[in-house]
């Protein structure tokens, strides 16, 4: 059933199960959609043909279990599926997202950070020490990371994401504004920052 | 007409802007909806929905023009208001964000960083030198920017997202992972990062 579900309802599951994680942790146990949309801005409606991609999880008056909902919405994202992950690009963003602590909340692990830079490499961070390029491919036949995250220089982008898919990386989270040609077995997500910028200057511009 | 424009569809607004600026530089002067959707991964039907909300740009049997659909999409974004913004928390994320290029491309302008650690301020930072919390109320009454990014400690950014709007900040970033409560006049866009591994996530899973 999940492979029929439209790309713009797999992108509000992140919200969903951050929302839920929030009412766990202050001990709510059930939800109307009518609160839950409130909060995520979409309508009712719309979060009860959401959920019911995955078969429902509401009971008419009731609402929803909160934690039940959760834990759904986890396994429906993977999320326990404890992804190994290592990052390549040991500048500003690779350090910030190295101690980005939702990521392992999330079920990412970290396992090793990688950059070409001397100078960089044998620092330590969050615990990890950065190793250089030329360990690469001997750390990642040893550890077998599913995901790498790549904060490098547009110049460089390409032939690393080939060098990770001939390794066997699964998934690639790319930070950098370019396009990069995978192959149909491996799976990436790009993200740009100024998107979110974008979407404050509309709002501001809207609301004046 | 811009007010009952769904979340849903402003949300894909940057996406277009992006995908459409990268074919002007490629020199397109025009594209289908056909194949406007098959690069969005969204249906034709629904970008035609998409930009009817603002009026409709497209001819039939033509398509768009991609230039007069970019500066159409940059205006409705309110790319053109070149947004004056500072950046409060010069940590790792604070350094990569003035270093973000993109920022800068879509109209966003950078005109000072700031953080209240002592060895931090004074130093350089893209040309601009980081400056001390300190100096916050003086900068901002002088220089009156309209947005700020915050990449600071979840807890003090309640704090000082209060100061940010007493002092006539209009449009907040927030990359620190918590709800901040702000008047009804003032936006605000929070950054969630591991949305896009939740995504990934979801795709590995649904791919194997």
């Amino acid at each position: 059933m999940d492979k029929k579900v439209s790309f713009e309802v797999i992108k509000r599951l992140p919200r969903y199960y951050r929302y839920l994680g929030e009412l766990l942790k202050n001990d709510r146990t059930r939800i109307s959609s009518k609160e839950l949309s409130e909060k995520m801005n979409v309508t009712a409606s719309q979060i009860r043909q959401d959920l019911n991609c995955f078969g429902g999880f509401g009971q008419q008056g009731y609402g929803y279990n909160v934690e039940s909902l959760y834990n759904a919405i986890g396994g429906i994202l993977g999320l326990n599926e404890g992804h190994k992950t290592i990052i390549i690009g040991a500048g500003h963003l690779g350090h910030a997202l190295a101690n980005y602590s939702s990521f392992q909340k999330r079920g990412f692990k970290l396992i090793g950070i990688f950059d070409n830079n001397p100078q960089k490499i044998g620092e330590s961070v969050n615990e990890h020490k950065i190793l250089s390029m030329d360990e690469l491919d001997a750390f990642v036949k040893e550890h077998t990371p599913s995901i790498a995250i790549l904060t490098v220089p547009k110049a460089v982008v390409h032939d690393i994401a080939q060098k990770l898919v001939s390794l066997g990386i699964k998934g690639l989270l790319n930070f950098c504004y370019t396009d990069v040609d995978i192959p149909s077995h491996v799976c990436i997500e790009n993200v740009h920052l100024s998107d979110s910028l974008m979407t404050l200057s509309y709002k501001l511009k809207n609301m004046q």
